[in-house]
């Protein structure tokens, strides 16, 4: 265990605090509920929004960007949505040493303001579909807040796009699902399930919410990103209408879908142990570092040694050196585990005078020793099968602790006291009574329903009501 | 001239806000002064980011985030800062529907968030020096807007860097105003003047001012970016001091620097002209725009030759294809010309007959006839050229436009009326109060002391005032 990490038996909460702050991804800020995102922190988030935002354009997707100011007027013109989001808002009365007319609100999320603009811009069938998305700062007045998993500014993208059909529409929200299912599963090494969410749980506005939800450390979900059929309930909110082809004016059907800094806490608490951090390769700012081990007799020739083999990785792979004179190397791998690095190289005067060098497996701890020759595909070999692992390692976790409980005692005993023994998948009656009676009695809520079970067969009962199942649902306690 | 583009003899305001809103750069927002940033707006934008933040980090910076909300009482620990930002600031004092202890503000500007953490993170010199940048959107309440230029809301990067001495901050000042320039000049082809700002210009809590600034068609100057030297005067207000190497405490020294969106604008103010946009090709989101012609008997040959002529291009080069059938030519001709891409390459029937195609640059409209095996190579010549073209001329016309006037009478002929005829650039006497009195007779500021000229010889007198001259400055109305 390193210094100062509590670890996680005696506190997951202290224990997640500790990586985040001790490897520099975030500190508290002044501001209540607002954090500060470090350089080893933001840099995660980068590539984050590198990969998303690629396949964002390798989807038709554009940026832009609206005004981060929205008149309070806005949110009131769709019932659910206003309901949903005004107890979060942080109003601005005052500007310019004046009072305003009309408060405006800073955005909670941004449909009002951008399906005002898209009035303007829509009238025919011709200007859509419109596919947009922002990466934008937003704003929502928690009352309890975690480093990255719930602030009360955070950083995000939302996609907001227009279509004239609603087949469009709803083939649009299922779209983004799968690249946010690909994203985690392919460069997080985050399992994630597929599903729809409750009448309950959808988004304030929303006629279906749809979400990847992934199981972290503790057994507690965590929804990592959204896509929403907004049906036309902003199209009429702001009476965005459009020609047809055929003469006959409709509105617009919506979508919109976004993630945020919170994945950074989902990698956080997925891969990482009582050492560290532990990063997926793919996403990890650096993936090699170079550390030199000598004594004073040998000292010129290891770090020679070591900088010629770094010069061959660097054209490959995002490696950092570390050539410190002042610390020692067990300081320095203790170092570079908190961090997160996936792999250390390390060249001791034996393994130069093999022509050899030692590459350490941050999640394993396992030594290869490796012809210098070799180092680069070596390397990217190894950082292949860590991806993989990770991944794998993940996915068996969730998959030993998703329960099928046969009667409501069973289920309620996953969720005694203040932790989650893991998921419960059920066949569930649906009813929003029910749903409500379980999250009182349980504090689990409906993650989903997973879209790729079929639905329970006619005559199974509800394992919470007794009722006919209609559908699986994952039942969980949530972040 | 364009349909609907104001040329811009009759009015350069509104040619410019044509230009903006036509080419699909930006829109007006219903919230007063800020606007919307459009996806062609934007796409340029993010090519300004990407190139710029690679400088950054070559010259060793990384990214971080700080929260937009600013505790009112912080900006008021430095006395000039709060002086030079209050009458522009939004104050949230509502969230989360209770009434906040103490307001917050939109940050206009990070300094005071980010040393209130600089506090925080360092106490010895080996926490120095700190390198950071933030992308971020700020607030500034302002009376008059116009699009990209001067907006309630905008998006910029910020620089805060911490050192351990005077002398490494003021190089750190000017090695990023260094960056600025190369940016501004080899990247927008926008010849600018490097210059240190006078007392009266400077940025309300630095030591000293640096500026890049340019001039645009109608002669008035624009200030591009922005290099400040901070003393200790933040580390003061926050109480930022280090153990030097010696065991003595010490403030820490300071800089900010940053770009805007403000630098959109300055692209279309510099090199458009009146069919639209006109954009220096590295910049640009779309460099090549490739446009068959047919008749109906050719249609499938002409479509597929320039399919194969795209496919050539497409690894090499960001380009786009206009195969609409609906749109004439000459329709299409003009529409890619307002959008500003720099080469247009038609194939017609004959072109595809003789192996040929036909390259038209945007800012000079010459047609030139390739063979097609040589499209790749010549299209990056041809931009190439576009570039520095582009660049020679700004120039030329910025070194038309600047005079050496001889009397104050002469000076003051350059800024009569509403216009501006150009800059003046003369021998001053550096007396503020001299600065303020052409400031209310002529409008005309000092824009910069230019940095590579020697000063004015002994004896040489103020063309203002006639007093002993100091330096040079350069003087003009400005945006």
């Amino acid at each position: 265990m390193a210094e100062g990490i509590t670890s996680r038996d005696q506190s997951y909460a202290d224990w997640y605090v500790d990586i985040v702050t001790k490897a520099g991804l975030a500190d508290y800020s002044p501001v209540k509920g607002c954090m500060v995102i470090k350089p080893r922190g933001y840099a995660l988030w980068e590539n984050i929004q590198r990969e998303l935002d690629r396949m964002f354009k390798e989807t038709g997707h554009q940026n832009a960007y609206f005004p981060m100011l929205i008149p309070e007027s806005f949110l009131r013109k769709e019932a659910e949505h206003v309901e949903g989001f005004s107890p979060e808002l942080a109003v601005v009365t005052h500007a310019g040493g004046e009072k305003l007319d009309e408060p405006l609100v800073m955005r909670p999320t941004s449909e009002t303001i951008i399906w005002s603009m898209y009035k303007k811009w829509v009238q025919s069938y011709r200007d859509l579909p419109i596919l947009i998305n922002q990466w934008a700062n937003v704003i929502r007045w928690e009352k309890r807040t975690r480093l990255f998993l719930r602030t009360t500014e955070f950083l995000w993208q939302e996609g907001h796009t227009a279509h004239a059909t609603r087949q469009e529409a709803e083939e649009e929200t299922l779209r983004m699902l799968e690249v946010y299912r690909r994203f985690a599963e392919e460069y997080m090494a985050l399992p994630v399930v597929v599903g729809k969410k409750t009448a309950m749980e959808k988004f304030a506005g929303a006629v279906d919410t749809y979400s990847i939800e992934a199981m972290m450390q503790d057994r507690r979900a965590l929804q990592a990103g959204t896509s929403h059929f907004l049906g036309q309930n902003f199209a009429r909110a702001f009476d965005v209408t459009f020609q047809g082809a055929d003469g006959e004016l409709e509105y617009v059907w919506a979508t919109s879908w976004g993630v945020s800094t919170r994945l950074v806490g989902a990698l956080v608490m997925t891969h990482s142990d009582d050492k560290g951090l532990v990063l997926p390769p793919r996403l990890a700012p650096t993936q090699v570092v170079v550390i030199p081990i000598y004594r004073k007799d040998s000292a010129d020739k290891v770090r020679t040694y070591a900088q010629e083999v770094a010069e061959l990785l660097r054209p490959h792979l995002r490696i950092e050196t570390d050539f410190d004179d002042q610390a020692s190397p067990g300081w320095k791998f203790a170092e570079w585990e908190l961090r997160g690095v996936p792999l250390r190289l390390e060249v001791g005067p034996r393994d130069m005078e093999q022509g050899k060098v030692c590459l350490v497996r941050r999640d394993t701890g396992e030594k290869i020793f490796v012809e210098r020759g070799l180092v680069v595909t070596e390397s990217q070999r190894l950082l292949a099968e860590i991806q993989e692992s990770l991944y794998q390692r993940a996915k068996d976790f969730r998959e030993r602790h998703t329960f099928k409980p046969q009667t409501y005692d069973d289920f309620k005993a996953l969720f005694e006291g203040e932790g989650a023994r893991g998921w419960a998948l059920i066949p569930f009656c649906g009813d929003p009574a029910v749903e409500k009676r379980v999250k009182e009695e349980t504090k689990a809520t409906v993650r989903c329903l997973p879209l790729d079970l079929k639905d329970p067969p006619a005559g199974q009962s509800c394992v919470i009501s007794g009722k006919e199942a209609t559908t699986w649902a994952i039942f969980g306690k949530a972040y």
